[in-house]
């Protein structure tokens, strides 16, 4: 099992379901789209100034809109997994 | 339910209902225009230093002005959202 | 009205008025002018690290020198209004 | 009467008297060049995060280099003042 | 033996092993990947405000999935070493 | 008498002797370089948020390394200065 | 003697001894490789919002793998040397 350091979150890609008769945005709209991705996993969060670990909002199955570009890409043998930091978690569905 | 996290606020698109007769501005000017939404949901507030959520000053049903390109989009179902910071909220209508 | 929020600032644009035998600057030497606007309203001031506000240094009606190209437009009904931030001001006349 | 804010100070041009004889240094020497600038209005200082005010070590009439591109131009009816800030005053002659 | 300062970790590179039939990935999909290392040293941590040392949270042996393009190579006699900080450690396999 | 302010440290330009036999550098490798200059005159140091003053290690006549491109210069009279800050100061001689 | 300031330190560069069959490493690799230096010097340490100084974990003597790029060179009569700050730092030999 893959454990996120400090406050990174460790996330499983979702793919959005294309709705029939849904209008294909063009480039330039989709580059300010947030992503969308279910957490596999949380750190436990960054030490503040006097030692104490600050919590991160979200738990194990939430799924989540995350800042895009924000995210690294680790591989655990054939699954592939998406690391981000818990502050570019913008919203929990 | 869209659920934002820390100091994010969660946004309707707001129209501006144009005037007859009102001059149409061109792009330039355009440009140093901030943008107009509706508050749907409304973060805890980020921690501060002593583990206290700093409260975001605007409720559910607010319009209010934003900083132009400091927004995120997401989606739930049909719907789309815009995402910002309560810092990039310039004031309430 | 409109309600600027934490240090934030609304102001009216105020035109100086062109004087007889006044010199007429050129462009490069403009740039670095500082804008001039009638303050229309104050937000409450910024939230510190103990949780108290930081007042803002100006009050309705005061006319205020600030930093050029720091400024939001808003627009409310017909009228249109600046924003800024409190520390954008440089003085007050 | 201009009022600077918070850590500004209003400045004076002082034109720096060209000496007999004195050597013409060329553009690219002039830029690393200081300014000169006589005192006419000092700010109360910035508030720290106590709330109190920081102090400007300078006071009206002093005559202080500053680092160049600091400023900001202001108007007052016929008279130009520069604007900069506290800590942008590099020595007092 | 090579001894980490502050947060600073010491690693060695750990070949992914390439599984029969995988997908070879082009160059642009690549890049958004992280690196593999094993712990070979850690810092003792940064020095905090209060004098204290903020721990790393690996220890030895462990293998750690880290921030591309965030190293330093090091060379004591034939071995070749990464050196990172620890808060560019995304997560422990 | 020139007085520096707060971080500020007034130094006067020290020509390096050429030695006899001397290698004349390229200018790529002049430019990691740092200057020599010989202290003038010291500033209090800046304060801190305690209100205290930040001593500045270095004393009247001390010759010191400085990093290039940190300098501003500055004309009483006749002669000129550098002014640097205290943080720029590498090491004394 | 050369006394570094604050968090600097003063290094000799060490040069690499070239195994017999090393292999040479093309440019784009090496431009990721650190430097090693011998330490010469080591200044008191920074300040830190308390007053006291902030050690550096090296001492006279030490063989140290620094930041490439970090470096700063000054010359001592014939004798030229390195100084660097403590957090550029990354390991001891």
């Amino acid at each position: 099992m893959i454990k996120p350091l400090s406050d990174h979150v460790v996330l499983e890609t979702v793919k959005e379901e294309k709705k029939k008769g849904s209008i294909i945005l063009p480039e330039t709209v989709e580059k300010e789209r947030s992503e969308i991705g279910k957490v596999v996993a949380v750190g436990q969060g960054k030490l503040d100034d006097n030692g104490k670990r600050v919590p991160i909002d979200v738990k194990k199955g939430d799924t989540v809109f995350y800042r895009k570009y924000s995210e690294h890409k680790i591989k655990d043998g054939d699954r592939e997994y998406i690391v981000i930091k818990g502050e570019d978690i913008l919203a929990v569905k």
